[in-house]
């Protein structure tokens, strides 16, 4: 590859930013030219790993001419002056979900994003996992048939900390968005949400009147139904799974094993050892391949990255699931607007 | 065993009817002794292979003196009337599902069901699965600790004409019913109902107005959440499975494959033959424990069967479920009144 | 079926005899004639439970005149003596392997049967699973090209007395005679047996100089493998599998289940409940095959069952398998003769 | 990690040397410091990504004083003198396996390396597999109980080129060399050897005299049996499985599966993708767990390296296995001489 490096802009450094930190130096499209993080012993430590100018200002970072696209991981509020920002000085972003959990400021933000006419990718990463994205592929290949049902389970290993719980925007906008999104990648014309949650086992939640355990039916304009099956904990390691439904066959995206090992005994044959455990080892290549799909992107060629529109689809379904759960009644959507 | 044989009286010798029948003349514990349908050629023909007086009346059946017990599987707006009489005459009951589509028949036949005495059983068959019934036993021995979501996939291999679609209370009360006693099996106290329904390639239930496709939650006292995928068609075979998910665990029920053969070749790897397709086929084991349950509740001993207060349960559920389904609300339920 | 049942006289009546008559009495195009046990109580208990008239004598039964084919389960030395005599008789013969230990005897009685012209099945139940009847079928319809290495995995639950033990003929003539059946039943023109033999658990076998475990390997005449794994006991229930590999691809049989649930814990994932446990559990489907296929071929009509020369080619290879495990050689053999 | 990085000489840049170049430059732990190659145009191509001083001769390589140890991937004709050239200069040696196809010069070689008293490890990458590690691990430990049985199934995913077969010593030497590897990896004390092999499909095994398809079943002390099942060919993929058979229940490795997506439609349910294809990709956690074990053994460290002796130990085994295929014997060896 004859093109330069694309020159990135890291702005945040805790745990997910790290994860960026370490693809970007990996692939040689990219390179970590300037880290941002008002906490700058992060960045430094960053640097340190990884190369890169450290600052404690995002600005400095955002105007430094050094940079060719931005990758923001700081905390959702930041997100939306950030990514303003950004397209407004012309550099392409990676943004982590969610834009907000305000879909006011989404909807300000908007027009914005609109007018620069510079490319926005939100980081569903799971759009990327390459056994979901398998599967979504031959589905829209027509290997079964129409899609008529699509049933997500989606758990995570452990509910996170109380204190997150209070800021998190609850389970929907939190978790569940993750799935709203794999939900509009199989089928993306949702027109209404149905949603039930209870609290059954964390404590955090509870506290802060948040769900640990959900249930959401979508429905698309063609008569397509969703199920996303939701829990903050999962005993048997990380539980992501999908099954798609269709008019001539079923295809299933298994748990992904840790081992090709299994035991038989007197007791219980073909035993396997637990599921992945964490997020970050379940979507690992997922996150190199969202990475090298927004170096695509920033180049004006043909990408899959996932849009501001797409974060914004997300957002609106969380609602209307908070909505809904709470009402008791479906609630009708319009990702079209 | 020195006892009697249990003299049973077969009302009804249509396709369930004669899976009883036979069942009947199988197990030693009972005798097939009186076999009554109006379509008497019918119940000539199941005589002529398993014994028993053949008439066209039930009332003679039930007033003949010799029989200990009554099988109804005649068609259910037949139920409520041949329960009211058998029960009457002093005669234990088994009735397939529903007992009627009508719940305020239900409940009129109610207080004479439970002033009689005399046990009736409702034929929910997959109570009686052999992995079912394990499953549901190892969640009630703590083997995955606390239940806090069960899912239950069940789609019917093909749909049934469009003219039994007509009379048959639609896709909650005819098919779903059997979903919501399984629930019931693993969770009886269900405080709430939210479905959804779209109709999406049965030409029959689009002309009589029924959803062919189906989601539907329910809530118990406690929060653990249910979760129940229909469809009224499957590409695979007979699509049969459960998961009940736990504080400590996963426990799973996979579909009924039909054979250990599987084959790998360079286009794909441990492809098997398609799952057992027929209800019959895949409950043929549970009909045969559901009769011994019946005989040993006939006799006053200890026994599993489902009640008349289970069969007016999924009957609840199911009118709760049609009514969400359209009013696009969740809908608040009573099963202990 | 207008045609009359075949009466059939049972000689033997021990575990397998039993099997054998339960399937006789259930099936409509037989009936159980005649009963011939010297341990007469034996065959009254038979006779109670599936009809048939009682003798002692099995001569009795032979020359009874009321049987129109005879099934031989009685202990292996009785064998020749009773095929013989009911040839003689111009009866039909199904036989429990294996003919007789001493390949001597076999050979004296063979020009016998085919003299008499009547025919007589051997008793190798599991070409009759249809499990690994439907591999070999696939693997004759080419699914897999050319079948180049055929793995035969097969260990008993448990070893059996140390008296059986003595009498049996060693592991090659008592156990390894089925796989040897199975490998031809796949893969008939054998050519080479060379075998190695272990005793490492069990005392029954230490004492009478047998082995307790085996390895055998078949060449065919095109140069196909075939390997076959043994062992007298199975702590994970009955170890029953199968794998052809083909110039294009893999067909395998897989242990019987006994549950379609899977539990899942923070220890383990997917742990099933051990395997089926016992041969007459594992064959059932198996052994009422084998009596359709017998009346089919005491019919005169076409019949898969296997031939006196097929028992009398597994004896062969079991012989060369104890003089090359003995001997350390690989032994040439000419199953054509 | 305070120590300096170990520097590593690299001899041979062909497709394995490749891969060793890569995780050298990988592993903070090593630095790739020289590469020789007479093909001097290949060390380059190898420097050019993974940085190092180049050479077309391995001695000047040797004794550059700028190397802490070898890594010898050339061909194997040369592994004798290299061995014999780098302990003489101190060096610990990394070598692809074989040692050599001549087991005298094996022997000649082994007193100097004895005397030398420098660690020489072999690479026999699939002992650092993690699932065939762990399954090892597990056996140890006890889980299985005694190890009675070990069946190893490898199949390579196509034969090599005809010129090649020619010079590779032979399916038993070229192949088979790393399951009896694994084999003592389990077992170590075997003191039999009796194989079969056969020609079905490749011209150039034909051409050569050597076998595609061989059988092979190996004896210990103890009288644990271990059977090795080997194909030049695999449609569905590259087969490389193991089951461990003992006292108290089995543990399988299956094949590696390179999707979590399964299929199911009307002609066939839960249908994978194929097996992964090509041993670098299978094996490629294997190589770099490889040499992080070399670098402790370079160090004086504990390690699980292989040593030279199960280099001599593996070769040993495959003169005997073609001795016992030609001359249709089982051959005693004695690996603790």
């Amino acid at each position: 590859m004859t093109e330069a490096a694309l020159r990135i802009g890291l702005v945040g450094t805790g745990r997910i930013g790290q994860v960026h930190a370490a693809n970007i130096a990996a692939d040689p499209a990219t390179t970590l030219a300037w880290i941002a993080d008002p906490y700058v012993a992060g960045a430094r430590s960053v640097a340190e790993r990884f190369g890169g100018r450290v600052t404690d200002s995002p600005e400095e970072l955002l105007t430094s001419g050094q940079i060719d696209a931005v990758l923001i991981a700081s905390p959702t509020p930041t997100h939306v002056d950030l990514i303003g920002r950004a397209v407004g000085l012309g550099l392409p972003v990676l943004c982590e979900k969610p834009i907000d959990l305000d879909i006011a400021r989404v909807d300000a933000l908007r027009p914005i994003v609109a007018a620069a006419g510079v490319p926005v990718a939100l980081g569903f990463n799971r759009r990327f996992d390459p056994d979901f994205s398998s599967a979504r592929d031959r589905v829209a290949a027509g290997e079964i048939g129409r899609l008529e049902q699509l049933t997500i389970i989606s758990r995570d290993p452990a509910p996170p900390p109380a204190e997150y719980v209070g800021v998190s925007g609850g389970i929907f906008r939190d978790m569940t968005i993750h799935d709203f999104d794999m939900a509009r990648f199989f089928l993306p014309e949702i027109v209404e949400v149905s949603a039930s949650g209870s609290t059954v086992f964390d404590d955090g939640a509870r506290q802060h009147g948040d769900f640990d355990t959900a249930i959401t039916t979508l429905r698309t304009a063609d008569g397509a139904l969703i199920t996303i099956i939701n829990s903050r904990h999962s005993p048997t390691g990380y539980d992501q799974r999908i099954e798609a439904f269709g008019s001539a066959g079923l295809l299933t995206v298994a748990n992904a094993p840790t081992s090709l090992v299994r035991l038989s005994t007197a007791d219980a044959v073909e035993a396997a050892p637990p599921y992945q455990d964490f997020f970050l080892q379940r979507y690992a290549a997922a996150y190199a391949i969202e990475l090298a799909e927004f170096v695509r992107l920033a180049r004006g060629e043909q990408s899959s990255s996932p849009t501001f529109d797409d974060g914004r689809a997300a957002l609106i379904l969380a609602d209307a699931a908070q909505r809904s759960a709470h009402q008791r009644i479906a609630v009708q959507v319009d990702l079209s607007a």
